[in-house]
């Protein structure tokens, strides 16, 4: 049956980006989550980094915090054990056909760096919203692709040759460990 | 040369609770940094974490937070990477001749019992601003304390005998991985 004079319910369908309407945020917490219930990894998200200026006390002695600003942070949003292992990443979605670098700043990428050379796993899951794809790609390969193309994005393409796409399930949502157990601890 | 009209320059010196005055938190926010500067080890604290509820934007388009509220820690403060292992710990300060268990969160025990149990290395570092003296306690010795002796404190004995005092130092400050050096990699 057709109802023309409720078109605007079709709309709201197209709109969601993913499968189930979550950002790639909430998806990944939802997940570490699961990790974390079924003892799998102990994975958090950093709180955001913010400046506090002003407190003050509410009627209910409570500290209110009135004037704050947020900060640019210093290092990735994702850090947790897997495995006796150091993982440490950062997550990003964008509406475009190619992941633009700009998403990303030059001190996260460079905080990777360091954790891969101290022998953590260092990566990216990035979630192209148009496609309904998400990718993990470990920090070698972003390392290899800024170093040999000097572009100011990475490619779709470059995700789908050298990324893992991460198939979304029910739960865990993203499933980012199995691709970690297939690059790191295959013969386990 | 005695100067009886200036004696509080002296009381100044007493109520200094370390040699240089800095809190526990400062100076180990202060040594990590010397070990990213020397490129020995990553570990940052994490941002403290807080519940935005109200947003503006100022005149010049800044975003400001206008109603923000302290959120407990489900984490400890610090976490990172040294030598491939990962490391988490809280750090507290005492004006007390015991530790009280007050001061530490039941679920940020619960969090380092379990990266004791996924293979990290996990640990508090105390100060007893009273007596000056900074100690590292293993997860696993406080473990051992909390099974054995049903008490609302950690006792400064405890810290004596199954601690690890860590001296301070002009730099690095607390330099808390030369105890994770003996116990961890003593053969390297």
């Amino acid at each position: 049956m057709k109802y023309p004079g409720k078109a605007s319910v079709f709309y709201k369908t197209t709109t969601d980006h993913g499968n189930r309407g979550m950002s790639l945020e909430e998806d990944i917490n939802v997940t570490n989550e699961y990790y974390r219930e079924i003892d799998k990894a102990i994975i958090y998200k950093k709180p955001t980094p913010i400046t506090v200026s002003r407190v003050e006390y509410n009627s209910s002695r409570e500290k209110v915090i009135r004037e704050a600003y947020f900060r640019i942070p210093s290092t990735t949003d994702y850090n947790g054990i897997y495995k006796g292992r150091y993982i440490d990443f950062e997550a990003k979605e964008t509406k475009l056909k190619n992941f633009p670098l700009t998403n990303i700043h030059k001190h996260q990428i460079e905080h990777l760096k360091r954790i891969a050379k101290h022998g953590g796993i260092a990566f990216l899951i990035v979630r192209f919203t148009s496609l309904n794809e998400t990718y993990y790609l470990s920090y070698e390969d972003l390392e290899n692709y800024l170093e040999s193309v000097k572009k100011s994005f990475v490619s779709h393409e470059y995700f789908v040759s050298k990324g893992h796409l991460i198939k979304e399930k029910y739960s865990p949502r993203i499933d980012y460990l199995s691709v970690i157990d297939e690059i790191y601890f295959k013969g386990d």
